[in-house]
């Protein structure tokens, strides 16, 4: 078998699918501030409308439109690759595979939505595009989506990011976009924080809020928001993931998978490979599906299922998902993608349902995980990343201690290429694990007490 | 036309290609301190036996064994891929395709001679290796190979690059290697030169001097040196890129193509993929190969063909080559592995043969084209990469301006995502163009009158 797996262009995914019309359960709508569902209409000044109806579609597969498929291209389809010497260096019986997501322009998973968001855009007559960036994967996606398009971007990038990865900064730039640390001057909010926390390392709540008052306040109309995870569209985009898994594992005569596992912070990578592998497991299939997330940040093992703010000014609708509490602000780790205090509605109601097994680690396990995945896979993996792994060789020796020839298979979501710091602090024994503690967890989750409930029935089905 | 030209890994070469065998001059030998040939036994303090038997070896086709084979396959085969989306924004005629070398985990092309010359040592004993590096891509490559071996890896990086560079150094020490700045106060000639010059930018002379000292001065006799460029075992490894991109060429119809073109510092990947099709011109093929420096560089274009030292401190054999005078110390332009004295023999030979018409390019017109190049095929190029896109598109000019439909191949040496610096520079607008004034070439050039001449009767074949 060959490491590598690779698909011709004429058989990418055509269509995205969309797990919100499998779920046992609907999905729970997002509300206004009044309590009530919201309308496309209010978000209109948000996002372009063409993205709201699929924010709001339960339509099971969606098409992929060929002008986004040219821009694909120049990465996808991605190998779905074998990581042979790590199975050897284990002596473990499974069969280890991953969806090599790395090779992407800005070198990750995220511009699978952004060149799909850009597209939509650009149809809707959108001139200018804002975000806000964690790690500064998504903005670097969005900046490259949008240099493909010849569309403006400007990005907010939390504060402690923004110090660590300058080079992220750098690549926005080389594809045309303008990068601030977030909290910023360039909005009220952001000088609102910034008077109050002049200290403050950021949050991505705090940069949401931002880029979103960024847009709205554009009294042209041309400028919309974009966001780089959480919502249902996202979640849509990145499954063409999970699509091209399918298909390269059946090339290699495998049916299904064992298990599935992802990192989670906003839920759109472990979305992207899971969700097509969830809609089996919906209809029967034994598979056993993880997303992880950092203990210092452990929103889906030990936050709320709560409607919540997406962003720390409250700006965003109420979103029924896994949070901290919208003010929370996590530690400095340096797996900077996976601090945010919500996760993806539909990964959330996934959990509840059943589908999904979160787990939380330690950033010191995980990066262990990644020297020995450097030592034997030879690549270097971002830190978001370095947490899909180390669950791998959890349940690598697991099958070894059973005797069992499971397969599993994981997204390798992005290289840690411009996440070197990291590494350099791990190394030089400079980093330590943090474990929330319980009070501070209650003190973030008492925002919750006034909110509405989301009313879901478990189905414990799974 | 798929954009990404995939082998599998059954079509890989198994045997690397020689140009030595094929030359119309028997190429030029070493020569040491007094003027004779060196014999293989003259080499033994510094390289393994295996690889001198390759250094000095005619035959044509070398066979490459399976334990490197197994570690090529991480990256290997390469994609060949089309740029599209430039031809499209040249409207030109032309199809122009690119050996894609940056997928490999350091970035670039060096380790397909990084993992050959590793795999040699560990089979002749050898515990620890030592190099050089310039822009800290051959650095990371033999860190990258040694690790995967469990080698024992200490790099010397050029000052300017440490300096610039630092996320290459931090990459080095995840595959766990020592990497110090050069000159250094670790060796004896580090220390002379740190003393004459404390403020040098250093050079990649100065760095192969500290590198070979290290190496033959350990007494067990378990240490041996290894160069990234240059010699003739290394561009005998490279050819595996041109072997598979002429493979992949057929794959698409295409018997030969109009147009190779391949940056050049030492000269190593201009040889891998030139090389195979050099073999195709010898034998009568109609195609133009154009090896590609810096302007403030200009070995091939302004340099002398002559006996000269490999490094600063005249411990190597002298090697005939185009070279600037082995006290040259280049301009700090970005293109760090650009900045090298000399030229690989045997790249030299075939330029005194007419196999390659070699040309230089000032740095503000390749980040131009790099520039351009990230925002239509999406990708972030390294700056000496940039050397050959640039030439590319001049030829993509010409060919529409003429009407005809070539096929160029150019080599795709690697990516710049640790080079952003050079790019923050360029946009910043605070780089400048340099050419090397003719009084500083005639004095660099002055210490070769005394040297041996190469004897080569000119062909004038092409």
């Amino acid at each position: 078998m060959d490491v590598k797996i690779q698909l011709k262009e004429a058989d990418i995914p055509k269509q995205w699918y969309n797990l919100a019309a499998d779920l046992p359960n609907p999905l729970q709508p997002p509300l206004g501030p009044d309590g009530k569902p919201i309308t496309p209409e209010m978000l209109a000044p948000v996002f372009p409308m063409n993205i709201i109806e699929q924010e709001v579609s339960t339509q099971r597969w969606i098409d992929i439109p060929e002008e986004i498929l040219d821009i694909l291209y120049q990465w996808r389809p991605a190998p779905l690759r074998r990581a042979m010497r790590l199975e050897k260096y284990l002596k473990t019986p499974a069969k280890i595979f991953y969806k090599d997501e790395s090779v992407s322009p800005p070198g990750s998973h995220k511009p699978n939505t952004a060149v799909a968001q850009v597209y939509y855009n650009k149809v809707f007559g959108i001139e200018k595009i804002t975000t806000e960036t964690g790690a500064g994967q998504w903005g670097s996606a969005l900046a490259y989506a949008c240099s493909q398009f010849g569309i403006e971007c400007k990005v907010y990038m939390v504060r402690i990011s923004f110090d660590q990865k300058p080079f992220r900064k750098l690549m926005m730039q080389v594809w045309d976009a303008k990068c601030v640390a977030s909290p910023s001057e360039d909005t009220e909010f952001g000088r609102k924080i910034l008077k109050e926390m002049p200290d403050t390392p950021g949050s991505l709540g705090i940069a949401i809020s931002e880029a979103v008052e960024d847009a709205v306040k554009d009294e042209t109309g041309k400028t919309r928001y974009s966001l780089g995870s959480v919502l249902n569209h996202v979640m849509l985009h990145q499954t063409i993931m999970g699509l091209e898994a399918k298909k390269q594992l059946k090339m290699v005569g495998i049916d299904k998978p064992d298990i599935v596992i992802g990192c989670a912070g906003g839920g759109s990578n472990f979305a992207g490979l899971a969700f097509p592998f969830a809609a089996d497991k919906i209809n029967g299939a034994d598979i056993e599906i993880i997303p992880v997330e950092p203990t210092a940040c452990p929103t889906m093992t030990r936050g709320e299922f709560a409607y919540d703010y997406g962003d720390t000014a409250c700006m965003t609708p109420l979103m029924a998902m896994h949070t901290l509490g919208h003010a929370f602000v996590p530690a400095p780790i340096h797996a900077g993608g996976l601090r945010y205090h919500g996760m993806a509605p539909l990964v959330c109601q996934g959990i509840v349902e059943g589908l999904f097994k979160p787990r939380s680690l330690h950033q010191l396990k995980c990066y262990e995980a990644a020297i020995l995945w450097a030592k034997t896979e030879g690549f270097i993996c971002a830190p978001e990343t370095s947490h899909a792994i180390a669950t791998v060789i959890d349940e690598a020796v697991k099958a070894k201690e059973e005797g069992k020839e499971k397969v599993i298979i994981f997204s390798y979501s992005g290289h840690g290429l411009m996440d070197l710091t990291g590494y350099d602090a791990y190394l030089s024994g400079k980093l330590t694990d943090y474990e929330l503690p319980e009070e501070d967890l209650n003190k973030s989750t008492s925002v919750l007490k006034d909110l509405p409930k989301p009313q879901i029935k478990k189905t414990g089905k799974w």
